[in-house]
């Protein structure tokens, strides 16, 4: 099965590197950015009997190693392989 | 208008940090991961006349900024702003 985590700073959190990236966007004449957030992302296969136990999996993974819970929030996907 | 920008290196090329995560979720005990890649994903505040724009305007600041063009590839998602 393939999921998906997508690891973001939570709003109140400061992104000094989104920051930068705007700056160069702005730099190379892309005025019309307002605003950049960098997160991360994380493409997974994974054995489980069903897309919720992998949800559940992989949200306890993202909870214990891949997000930092103070400052990071983050959003799982699950697609179900093809068959 | 906000965009979304995921980068992920290509499936050809060797990805040792998303091998590293790998390896201390199994040592977590989640024997069942079989891979992890790990990517870049940025969100992206932009004013754009419309959604096909932003996605035009999005692909080249990835092209020339947000990716390496050589060894990653990018997908490049736009919703539309709540009136």
């Amino acid at each position: 099965m393939k999921a998906r985590v997508f690891v973001t700073l939570k709003p109140s959190v400061f992104d000094p590197q989104g920051k930068t990236i705007a700056d160069a966007l702005h730099s190379l004449g892309y005025r019309d950015v307002q605003d950049v957030r960098q997160g991360k992302y994380f493409e997974m296969d994974l054995a489980a009997a069903s897309a919720d136990e992998a949800r559940r999996r992989v949200s306890e993974m993202a909870d214990r190693l891949l997000a930092n819970p103070v400052i990071e929030s983050y959003r799982v996907e699950v697609e179900a392989a093809e068959p």
